[in-house]
């Protein structure tokens, strides 16, 4: 057999419902998140049935270039989870009753009133000279066995919350032994909101970045999470404080890789003690939903009003019929009125409103499907602004939504909006 | 080489942005189902990077057990697309520029304006003896080709609009051809909310449906999906009906496949002509946000209050300040006075309401996290019914949002709620 790579890492996913299309396999991309992130590469990922010749077959195909190979999915207690007895085939050595996890699953069944039967015991079984590995939030235990090759196993249960749960205790550090003479990678991510994938791409493109730096984005839409990978600290900081300076700082609203849209929102407002309450038109509730999101958000979100028809609009919002006639449901003119009428109702210290053209119908030549305006009352002014975003109705809904709430952030933050204030 | 399983379809993905983890591959699990419809095995599937070496054994490793072989990815112009040269090498020919994707190409360009170079050339190279496959959405156009094993070989675009059109338009016949034995495979699908999975596959185990019918799952929360496929459409109405009278009729909202919960509220307000409103506490806004997802909502939806803080639910939707201190924010009786108070401010036939505890704090002995109530208002009645939901705050806030909507659904259609009427 060929060895043309030993430094890599890759995957074996069993299981007949991928193959058949009931369930998307999310462990892989999970995985190769995880390992771009220690600087380690993902050879390959083969998912095959549950068979063991074809299970045994994949092993020996991915282990000609990989250094490891780690398994997901095929440990349950039925007859059609055959990855043990599939390694121990391609390891060449038989499958024992192991005490440690014997005694684990014992525990587990036992602080659940529950008797371990004959096919769990099962689950206890695992090749001579593997070692356990613990499942932090399941039966299933996992394992790690050494090929004569020099190849590693590391096999896990192929549910995705016990497979995370397995990797982030256990396995990323076993990985990482593994490829001792991996530098140690670290990351410095930025969440971009309001500049386009392509232009924080040609943003990177133009900052001269050591070459040696590694540069992935992520497209979580509508946002653009932007990492940067290198080994040495200093290099990373300098690096992405000039990817900021130039994208510009107010667009980019945390660089905590685990902080999201909406739960910084939430800590903006709860640190400074201020409430918010909301007014939509074309995005119906998104706003309120995404503020709703994070737990203890009654602290500081009033209420709103879903004003679909003109005729909410004025009795909920006082938004006054003239405005209407003459400037339309979708102004700047009513997204003041609809956001000073709510924080005037909530008696909160913000208000922020949206009327669009979600589309696909309602469009005229003034105001094509994709307008919208935004507005944001504070206690002492009021701003509008126009937009337009060209897409389909769930992704301008999605679109205006997050526009709305960056309004509000760049307030709080006291970041100046993009134009002149309505009424001073 | 063995040729254990010829009857079954393999798939080659090749990039490196899914190893790395940039990109999900969803055109795997796509594939996936519409083998599984056509009653179609699909065999395995390997994911490997841009190396034409790797490319070429996975061909190899692929084809010991695979009738067909389709390739997905590689076919663009830059130089890290390999496919057309790994399949050229796997066939054993050489590449050459057909007419047909030329063509194409050139036309392309030229309707776009735009003037074909070098690089874009690349694309009209195909395997000698291959056959070209338009690409109704790109420019990529795809080939199918013969090893002279017998293996048939389909190279598609992987950027999955255009994969999805190209299978759509002509992959789907040319796969139904390479299996002339394949029974024509028809399918019926129920599409069900309000009972659990597990129960549905516990009904339907005890449904004895004909042995050669498959059965399949898919759980889109808190939707559960039920499908049978089978050759026999006569045996197929009659075991879809058996199994939806042991279900229940009135928890499976369609049977066509391609509506959504959404669309069939739509569809049955917009038919009616019947419009409603909304009062969400818990829920936030999401109610709303479902109720306007379909294009045209704003016929039947005229607007909702998100009475996240008492002072909102008495403002806006006439609740009484002592009934929040007698029964709390979380009762019967409080989600029966948001239901009244939508309906009578926004004038609406209908008004649904829902008020509970998300989690993951404020739970209470007599109403842990979880428990929510649903209310409906219509002219003649109002309804309200408690639930118990235990789950993360994300999943009890959809959940609770779906029975609201699904209580509008049973009454529209006059199925029995399951409690009594608070009032006559």
């Amino acid at each position: 057999m060929a060895r043309k790579d030993r430094n890599s890492v890759s995957i074996l996913v069993s299981g007949a419902e991928v193959l058949d299309g009931r369930v998307v396999d999310t462990n892989s991309n999970f995985i190769a998140r995880e390992l771009s992130d220690l600087g380690i590469k993902l050879h390959q990922v083969v998912t095959c049935g549950d068979d063991l010749g074809e299970m045994v077959a994949a092993l020996e195909f991915l282990a000609r270039d990989s250094r490891v190979i780690l398994t997901s999915g095929g440990l349950g207690p039925t007859t059609d989870d055959l990855t043990r007895e599939a390694v121990a085939e391609f390891l060449g050595v038989s499958l024992e009753t192991n005490q440690v996890a014997l005694n684990y699953l014992e525990s587990w069944y036992a602080s659940r009133n529950r008797t371990l039967d004959e096919s769990n015991l099962k689950q206890a079984l695992i090749p001579v000279g593997a070692k356990v590995i613990r499942n932090p939030s399941g039966t299933a235990p996992g394992f790690v066995a050494e090929h004569h090759d020099g190849t590693s196993l590391i096999s896990l249960s192929g549910v995705p919350s016990e497979l995370k749960g397995m990797f982030n205790e256990s396995v990323k550090s076993l990985i990482q032994e593994f490829f001792p003479s991996t530098p140690k990678i670290e990351v410095r991510m930025i969440k971009i909101f309001g500049v386009p994938e392509s232009l924080v791409g040609k943003i990177v493109q133009s900052s001269d970045l050591p070459a040696d730096l590694q540069v992935s984005y992520r497209a979580v839409f509508p946002e653009v999470h932007l990492a940067l990978k290198g080994e040495d600290p200093e290099v990373l900081n300098a690096s992405i404080d000039k990817v900021t300076r130039k994208i510009g700082s107010e667009f980019i609203y945390t660089s905590k890789p685990t902080l999201s849209f909406e739960e910084n929102i939430h800590a903006l407002l709860s640190s400074r003690g201020l409430t918010v309450s909301t007014a939509e038109s074309c995005t119906g509730g998104i706003v309120a939903t995404m503020l709703t999101n994070p737990p203890g958000s009654s602290k500081y979100y009033l209420g709103g009003i879903s004003s679909y028809s003109n005729q909410a609009k004025c009795r909920f919002l006082d938004v006054t019929e003239d405005l209407l006639l003459k400037h339309g449901a979708v102004s700047a003119e009513v997204a003041a009125q609809m956001a000073d009428g709510a924080r005037s109702h909530f008696g909160s210290d913000y208000a922020i409103s949206v009327t669009g053209v979600a589309g696909p119908d309602g469009g005229t030549d003034a105001k094509p499907v994709g307008t919208f305006f935004v507005g944001l009352s504070g206690a002492s002014i009021t701003f509008t602004q126009r937009f337009m975003y060209s897409s389909s109705r769930e992704l301008v809904r999605r679109y205006a939504a997050y526009v709305a709430l960056d309004f509000l952030r760049r307030k709080i933050l006291g970041i100046a909006p993009r134009e002149l204030p309505l009424k001073p």
